[in-house]
């Protein structure tokens, strides 16, 4: 299948920057073949009129949770600890395969309407992710959430590499998968040692959390005389892909750890501003080179899997942080959304508009009031879009929006088998808090 | 005209903060007559069933300028004094009232979208913005902003209190109209005293900005030896309702003032944030029980009209500055952009869903995927909604939005009209930067 879209104003994302205007974009198959000047020999069995549309990059969303929507609202205005103990584990003791199954659903379908083409899953029963996943025509990057413990939730350890295996590069390429530790404060120190042993010997990726809140570091300290980060990178945890989700306390030796090893990090901006968990170190993570991402977070935590609304916190949390109008400007938050988020899942060849990129992309309405004048349309995008923006969505050149048209899910029953699933929950919840997260001074 | 939606979530937001399900609300003219208990006697010209919908009171826009929507994203990344000077008043320098009337249109557009059913506007040529508010339909407070000196945009000082005279109550009192003096920044000191004394002699009231920066502060009190807020209040602009914007930098005392005086304060936390000019103390005015509503200020510094982005940014900007995820919870940031917002406006019957109330109320669908499932509708109002969830509009019983449909504006026209003035303002501006914003050590 080839596709023509033209007339449109294409932000590229590609290292020139390029903004182009009244122009076309050409795909065959999954890929873009030519934007600007498209070849004469093309010939497209599609043709889509793009005007007064803006054609850019989809979006990564780099850390969640996806089928976590049935925590949305449930745990609000809490501090970390209470979040984790009086409610997210005690909802989470009842999780079934089914739930997870129409929970992420449920998600992608409002990740696709807001304009996200993949994302990077961090949870458990994830061959019910894989499958929702391959039908719904997203890409994504699945770890199965592990504790290193005597029970895990739907697998056994020794499967993990085995479910790696199965799905990396499935799906014609769409999943990657890698393994999942949770974090360095749940998971036994000899665990996470082997764990990365096992991953740099399979050549896997490893997604995990780290440096959430002060008190963690404080922990970590004591216990180990070194910073969650330095006892990743002293496990060998960075030898490989690796994705770290929050790193929001990193010290100046975490930085350049991060920085050296070539680790992908992904911050949160909604659920680090919304629990208060601190600011993490962005100008100077991209100042030393360091692939930052943007996630959602699940919605448990977040509420919404809004892409960008968190590559707007993500300026405005710095820019109050340091008192300074000038951070991160221009097309920055974009290209931490996009290219960064791409890089961050482990697709190279994702993020930007360019020949021989995957045709991840996105319309948007620009003809609405609310996005006029067009002085600076870079400017626009990152201000004013909202997911009701968002028109058209297509991930390896198949439409997954037409005109806010879903093709890939059917709304409605997803939200109703979604509902039926949450109110059986609901009902298996046990009554106290189940008091597993008992991190530093925050207990 | 009576109206009766039924079989609704209604979120009241009045005193009990009820929230009731499968209920209705009766409409008779411009006013709520009964909420829930419908009396057997009331006859319904119109019956909306608003099942998967929510009914909840729309949203006040405490500060913003509407008309500059023409600089939306023409100023980014910029400190406050460049912002001013190089870009801002450039731009100005070439306003006339047909620019004012399309960009208050505009951005009028985008704000019933957003369910905005009400906005304080401080601007210039503000006959034009009268006209536009009357025949959109919307509730506004309007104050034409004046610095004081020998020349002032559109008017002549001595026309400002008559141009309140002829707009306080106006369009069958959707409209309020107050003095509009700039700032203690901008404004000579002895105007502001004469402003007071003449709002006091005729009962009129005051919008004002006032210490948006720890500059302004300094200077103020290298000046006056008082802060912004002492000097407003020592020269009396706080003896009549007075509405402050930013106030982001009170001392102790300045609190005190502001509550004792019972100032209204608008912030607006997309511009404080944005151009890093600090964070206010909202838990502290709550507290002393100061009125505190949620301005979008204008889209040339916030980009956007979103009161529900400034409703979730005033809770996370308190969240992230004082590492608490238990501020500001609950219904609180509703009511600060519906109650707290018609109060600061100057409409004192308005902002809560209760019998003797205006009928200003909002329809927002909930039955969307990003809406499931609703453990807690008010969290997912608070932190999911977007203005692409906004389906209808009221305000003072008539209908502006209908099924997303806008029934007052024709948003092609003022699109085409817009941006055709936009065009002719571009050509206008002069080259070089117009250097009138000297504060403190920002220069």
């Amino acid at each position: 299948m080839n596709t023509l879209i033209e007339h449109a104003t294409i932000v590229t994302l590609d290292e020139a920057g390029r903004v182009l205007h009244d122009a076309s974009i050409a795909i065959a198959g999954a890929e873009i073949v030519a934007v600007g000047d498209i070849p004469p020999t093309f010939s497209a069995d599609e043709r889509i009129d793009a005007g007064q549309r803006v054609v850019m990059p989809g979006l990564y969303n780099a850390h969640t949770h996806a089928a976590m929507t049935f925590a949305r609202g449930y745990a609000e205005d809490l501090p970390l600890d209470r979040w984790f103990n009086e409610r997210i584990w005690r909802l989470e003791a009842g999780l079934t395969p089914e739930l997870v199954y129409w929970g992420t659903q449920l998600a992608m379908i409002e990740m696709i309407r807001g304009g996200v083409v993949g994302f990077a899953d961090h949870y458990f029963h994830m061959h019910e992710v894989a499958q929702a996943v391959t039908a719904a025509g997203m890409r994504a990057n699945l770890a199965w959430a592990v504790f290193g413990g005597e029970e895990e939730v739907g697998i056994a350890i020794r499967d993990t590499v085995p479910f790696v295996r199965a799905y990396d590069g499935a799906a014609q390429g769409r999943l990657r998968a890698m393994l999942g530790p949770h974090s360095p404060y749940q998971c036994p120190d000899a665990f996470l040692a082997r764990t990365a042993a096992v991953a740099v010997r399979e050549g896997i990726g490893i997604h995990i959390h780290a440096a959430e809140t002060a008190a963690q570091v404080q922990d970590s300290l004591r216990r180990y005389d070194r910073t969650p980060i330095e006892l990743l990178a002293h496990r060998g945890l960075f030898e490989t892909h690796t994705l770290v989700a929050h790193a929001i306390h990193a010290t100046d030796v975490d930085l350049a750890v991060l920085a050296q090893k070539d680790v992908n990090v992904a911050i949160c901006p909604s659920t680090h501003m919304k629990y208060g968990m601190g600011v993490p170190r962005l100008p100077e993570m991209l100042e030393m080179g360091v692939n930052v991402a943007l996630g959602s977070d699940g919605a448990g935590s977040s509420t919404a899997l809004n892409l960008w609304r968190e590559l707007r916190l993500a300026v405005l949390m710095q820019r109050q942080a340091r008192a300074d109008a000038t951070l991160l400007a221009g097309d920055t938050p974009l290209r931490l959304a996009a290219c960064n988020g791409a890089r961050a899942l482990g697709f190279e060849r994702c993020g930007m508009l360019k020949p021989g990129f995957q045709a991840d992309l996105i319309l948007i309405d620009s003809a609405a009031a609310h996005f006029q004048p067009q002085h600076d349309i870079i400017a626009n995008l990152v201000w004013v879009t909202e997911p009701g923006d968002v028109q058209d969505v297509m991930v390896a050149g198949r439409w997954l929006l037409r005109r806010g048209r879903l093709l890939t899910l059917d709304e409605a029953e997803v939200v109703a088998h979604f509902n039926a699933q949450v109110q059986q929950l609901q009902r298996r919840a046990p009554q106290g808090p189940l008091q597993r997260y008992a991190v530093g001074e925050s207990l």
